[in-house]
This record gives structure tokens, C-alpha cells and sequence, in this order.
């Protein structure tokens, strides 16, 4: 089993081939959860599932599970995926990778006539992306047991459509349960989406864990008014606020390094009119850390920051939490054997800590999980220019294989 | 003569009756340009000029002329007005307390059987605001020669209809020479728009001139990201440079006063996502001043600050200018009319700059021109709360009355 390797040119084909559901001019790939190009792409995995000789159950959250028989089918499955759903301007590979890199494992396997002893699962969970229906990674949450059945139903999208109602109509609402399962271990492989092992020219991230995060949305209130009458000492500039808050969020981000991320990513203006002075601003903040007490303090001191500006008495500052994910620290053996796997089909490797969302959050609540990451180039994700270099996504693949047997052991 | 006054409920009755077309729930107005409200407006005022005795024409430009025959016809008129158009959610008193504080003029003369030497004319511009048509101003600039009548037709509303079109259809295209008049002076009274006067506690604005405007337009390219997998380091923020330009422009007016306003008053972020590094970002920049030199220096200090920040060599900066507009200094015989006036007739008042476009500037160009400011409610404009008092509003066209009858003469 020295020379076991995956099929890089068959992995590759498959993306390609997958890709083109929901494919888009410039490149990318736009398929939102539950929308037509989801449906098809969800059959053509089935179809690939099913033609791998994989038993293809699809439970009440629309999750997909290819079960390839272990010698010992009392075992809790050795699991393996991600999702098929994209960003509206999404790639190729974020998500959809990780998925068929679970199938190209059982199409391995398969060739190589190999049985183990545990069974092995390859799943897409439904709606990752959060992109047409919040929150994001429902499906994997569901299964977990973080979320209800009814509360992943009860999503809605821009139109008003229920994640419930749409699973029913592109046929994918399942009949198995989406509770009570055990799974032996969990794994990921995903590309990075960030720069770092491109950077430091390392093939797989071996990850750790994932960043606490803790999400807000601010509200300014000024006064509006005519940028020409209005003298510069009796202004209630709202964009002057918020700039300056863009800038101390940066400074807090750097103050609290390393494995600490400060981000403004949306702002509105508003009468935004470009000879009306700013009468209010709404803005969000992203700070994330791996260490709970610093995430602590992340928040405290854009506290300080926005008390310290309202006592000024110019602006009216109201800030309100909108989401928190904890920290999640990856079981030390799944670690271990992603590194350890690694090592032996002799890649470079470095240990890495997720700054985004994944389905193996949720699932780490429940079984021991780890993820693999592999490059992306210039650590570009949610962007129809997304690219990943055939052999690092093969070598992540290879990765995952080896990990699987060490995890569902070889008969 | 010394008892002279208009009348403080007439003039105020005229503006609340004037208000009902275009009305909007929260007290303000909507009377875009060429819309049925606006021409709802323009009859009314046509109606009471005609009651009083006025011969109204219309230039094919739309701008409408309500002429009292003075007793030497031959001189040219004293002319006063502003505009019957207002902002989408404007107020009760922006441009058309000018318009009806002439007509006041014209019913008091008449009420009172005072004859001029020289004609008057209580004047309406079209499509001042420039909130459905852009540029602003183009009625009054079309007068004034420094547009083609051509260009005023070729101007589009967001539907694509042009000025010329919807000018005929609401019956407003008329039959006047648009350009080849002789002016004797020109006087606009109007609120504020601005603080100044209230919080000085003045009555009277004596306008000296306009501020100069340089507008620009930025935009900033750095690249889009994700916010959890982007180490602070390896980021190319668009948003964080923005914010520090926004810091900078606020500076750049500080350093520069008195007389200098700097305003970010419009911004977009790209992709405007909470968990997205913003990879581009438009916004507008405006700056004023009263003296060219020091309008020339902010610019110049504005691209100094983007050249520095170019040269870190994390984003791409483009810097293009959108309009200009000159510093406009009122006729010395024009503003001593107004400042002798405000203080003969015993109220408050100082000296002051607009900062704001207003019709007058384009008529400066042709025509010895004055300005008369009253103050209004917070300094606020273009809001629908905009409010000014009943007997500031008096005041303001007691001078105005009186400044016309000192440049056009008594018989």
C-alpha cells in the first residue's frame, strides 16, 4: 500500500466536469442552494456515488451520504466532505473539492480493491455558503444537533422561498433521519481560501482549529447636511465616525496578532450623496481570534473605542452583536493523523488554524474531526477567478486517503 | 416710504398653499423637475403673476419671466428669483421662497402704488437642484449663455427621457429667446442651508459670494478576500485606505479655514459582504474655498496623500475630477445694496459665503448680482423637515424689496 495514490487527471476531471453546473462566463461557478444548477449537480454526484457502488441516502436537511460497506458495518463511519453549493460569484474547487476528493478515495479504494474495516461516508452537506439562505452551514449544523430541523426549514431567501420548500421541490428533501447518527471521525479537505501556505510554499495545511468569531453591525448617527453651507465646526459627519473606526478595528486586529482578524467588510452611507454631509453609517465589524480570552478583549477595546467617540457627544453610536462562533480546537488524533500522513507521502506541510467557516465546525461538536487544506492561488476564494493547482489538490486528496485507512483501518 | 414692508402672512400663506403640490407625508416636498407637480407649481405661480398684473413669458429653456412694467421701459430689468423645483425629499423653502419673495415684491409695490423707473422681473429657473436632471443650475446657466439650449435639451433623467421632451410635454417649452437679455442687477433671497446665521443669531445674510468647489471621484483597487483566512499582513483592505483618505480630506479642510469645507460624501464598498476584505471602494470627494489659491493647495495636498499611498504599493488609486466650479465674487454695488437695506431697516445681519450653488452664480456672470440669506430651522435643507420662521422669511424680503427699488429707482 506503499505507492497507494488517487487518480490526480480523474479528480481533476470530475471538478471540471462538476464545474460546469451553474458554470459562468468568467470562469466561476454560480450555484446557490437548492436552485436547479444544485439539483444537478446533486444528481451527478449520486449518479457518481452510485455508480462507485456506494449505498446513496439523502436525509431530511437534503445532507447526502455515499456509504462504501466496511468489513465491520457495526462501526461508525470514518466520514469525509463538504458542500456543493458556491457564492453567486463563487469558484471551482471551495467546497465542491472536498466533496469529490471524498469520492475519488472511494473510487481508489474501489480500483484497489481494498476493504476496510470501518465503514467510509463521502457527504455533501446542504447550503455551506449561506449565500441564499442564512445561516450559513445549516445542513451540517442540523446533523450535529446545533440546529433543529424545523429551524433549517424555516430559512428563507431573498424572495421569501423556505429552504424547506425549496429541498421539496428540487426533490431533496430524504427520508432519513438527520439526527442520532455516530460517526467514528470527520475530515475535510478544503482549499485554504487565504495565502499562507501559497506564501510560505507549503502543499498541505494541517489544521488545528478554527478562530472564535465574533460579528457586529454599527450604526452612526450624525446630521445630515449640505456639504456647501455647512461650516466644518458644526458638522455631525457619521463617514468621519466610521472612518475612524475602519482605522482603530485595523489597529485592534494588529494589536492582538498573531491568529487575530479585524475586518470592516461592509459599509453603507447614507444619504450618500456626494455634496450631502453623511447623516448616518452602518457598518459591520469581523474580529476573530484563536484564543478566547483575546477575542475577549478584542471586543472590549472596540467597547472603549466607540464610548470613548459617543462621549465626544458629535455622534450617536449604537453597536449590536450579530453572530459568535466559539473557537474550535480540532481532536489531537484526527491532527495527528492528517500530519502524520502528510509526513509520510512526503509533502511539506505546516500546521494552520481556519479563519473561516466550515462543516467540520459543527461536526467537531460531535465526532472527532481534522481538515486538510491545500494552496489556492493567491489565496483567492469566493471569486469566480478561484484556482487550485491540479497536484496540490491531488497530494490533499492523497492525504485524505491515508488518513481515512489510518481511521477506518485496513482488513 | 420708510414704513414700507410686505406683507409677513401673505408671503407665508403663498409658500404653504405652493408647498401642497408635491406634498409629502412628513411635511416636506417632492416637486422634481418637469414633473405634474412642478408643473402644478409653475401654474400657480403663472396664476398669481397674472392676478398681479405681471406679463409672463417663457423661454424656450422653460424659465419662467413675470414682468411689472417699470416707468422707462427701455431700462433693463431688475430682475429677482430662484427656482420652483425642489430635492426628492426637499423642504417648503429651498429656491422657492425666492420665486414668491419676488412676486411679495411685485404685490406689495402694487398694493402700495409705487411705480419703478426700471421694469422688474420675478423670475423661475429650471431645474436648479439637478436632482432629475443633471448638471444643476442648466435653466439659469442656459440664460446666461454658458450652456447651448441644446445641451439643456439633451439632459436625462434615470428613465432616459430628456429635459426637451418632458419641458414640452408638461407645456412649459416656450416661445422666448433663451439668451440675449439685458439685466439691470439680479438679487435671489434664500434660506441658509447652513448654521452660520443661527447660531450667530443674525437675520440677514449679507452674500459676498460663493465658495469655489473642486468634486472628485476616487477609487481605490486592492483585492477581495476572505476576512477569517487572510492574515492581517498578506490583506490589500480598499476600505482601510479609504477610511484613512476620509480622515485626510476632513484635515485637509481644518488646515485650510476659514472659508474651506471638505467633504466624503458618498461611498461604495465592493462586495460589501461582512466576511469579505473589500477589494474596491468608490467615493466622492468635495472641496470649497473662497480663495482659488488655498482651493488649488487642498487638491494639490489630496494628491500628495494618494501618491504616498500608492507608493506602499498595497492599492491601486485613481483620482479623476468631476467638476469644478469657480469662486464667484458678487457685484461690490450689489452687496452694499443688501448690507445698507438690512440695516436701514434695523435687522441683524453679517456678511457670508454660500457654499452651496445657487442660480445667482451663473446670472454673476452677465449681470451685477446680490444674494440674501435668511436663516433656517438647525441649518438643515434637502430634508423634508427643513423649516425657516415666518417673520425671518419677512425679513429677508423687506431687503429685498428694498434693495430692488434702491437699483431700480423710484419715480
Amino acid at each position: 500500500m506503499k505507492n497507494l495514490s488517487i487518480n490526480e487527471d480523474r479528480l481533476w476531471q470530475s471538478l471540471m466536469e462538476m464545474a460546469q453546473h451553474g458554470a459562468t462566463p468568467k470562469g466561476g461557478v454560480c450555484r446557490l442552494t437548492l436552485t436547479e444548477e444544485d439539483r444537478q449537480a446533486r444528481d451527478l454526484f449520486v449518479r457518481w456515488c452510485t455508480e462507485a457502488g456506494c449505498t446513496v441516502t439523502v436525509d431530511r436537511m437534503g445532507n447526502i451520504f455515499a456509504r462504501r460497506a466496511g468489513r465491520d458495518n457495526n462501526l461508525p463511519p470514518v466520514m469525509t466532505g463538504s458542500h456543493i453549493d458556491s457564492q453567486p460569484t463563487g469558484g471551482k474547487f471551495d467546497g465542491i473539492y472536498g466533496v469529490l476528493a471524498g469520492l475519488e478515495v472511494i473510487r481508489t479504494l474501489n480500483e484497489q480493491h481494498i476493504q476496510t474495516e470501518a465503514p467510509i461516508e463521502a457527504v455533501a452537506w446542504t447550503n455551506e455558503e449561506g449565500s441564499r439562505f442564512a445561516p450559513c452551514m445549516i445542513g451540517s449544523g442540523v446533523f450535529a444537533g446545533l440546529f433543529s430541523l424545523e429551524e433549517g426549514y424555516a430559512c428563507k431567501d431573498a424572495a421569501g422561498k423556505t429552504l424547506g420548500e425549496e429541498l421539496a421541490r428540487i426533490g431533496y428533501a430524504g427520508e432519513r433521519k438527520e439526527t442520532g447518527f455516530s460517526v467514528g471521525s470527520y475530515f475535510e479537505a478544503h482549499i485554504e481560501q487565504g495565502p499562507i501556505l501559497e506564501d510560505e510554499q507549503k502543499t498541505i495545511g494541517v489544521l488545528t482549529g478554527a478562530l472564535g468569531q465574533r460579528w457586529f453591525d454599527i450604526t452612526l448617527t450624525g446630521r445630515e447636511s449640505h456639504a456647501g453651507p455647512t461650516p466644518m465646526h458644526l458638522r455631525k459627519d457619521a463617514l468621519l465616525g466610521a472612518a475612524r473606526i475602519v482605522t482603530e478595528v485595523n489597529r485592534i486586529g494588529l494589536d492582538h496578532l498573531p491568529n487575530a482578524c479585524a475586518t470592516v467588510g461592509s459599509m453603507r452611507v447614507y444619504p450618500n450623496s456626494r455634496n450631502v454631509i453623511p447623516g448616518s453609517v452602518y457598518m459591520s465589524v469581523d474580529f476573530r481570534h484563536f484564543e478566547v480570552k483575546k477575542l475577549a478583549e478584542m471586543e472590549q477595546e472596540l467597547r472603549r473605542v466607540l464610548e470613548e467617540m459617543q462621549q465626544e457627544g458629535v455622534l450617536e453610536i449604537e453597536i449590536t452583536p450579530t453572530a459568535e462562533f466559539p473557537t474550535i480546537y480540532f481532536a489531537q488524533e484526527c491532527i495527528d493523523a492528517v500530519r502524520q500522513s502528510a509526513e509520510e507521502l512526503g509533502y511539506s506541510h505546516r500546521d494552520i488554524i481556519s479563519g473561516a467557516g466550515h462543516d467540520a465546525m459543527y461536526i467537531a461538536s460531535m465526532a472527532p474531526t481534522g481538515m486538510i487544506f491545500v494552496p489556492c492561488e493567491n489565496g483567492i476564494s469566493h471569486n469566480e477567478i478561484e484556482n487550485a493547482k491540479p497536484s496540490d489538490l491531488a497530494a490533499g486528496c492523497n492525504v485524505l486517503l491515508k488518513t481515512i485507512l489510518k481511521r477506518a483501518g485496513t482488513c
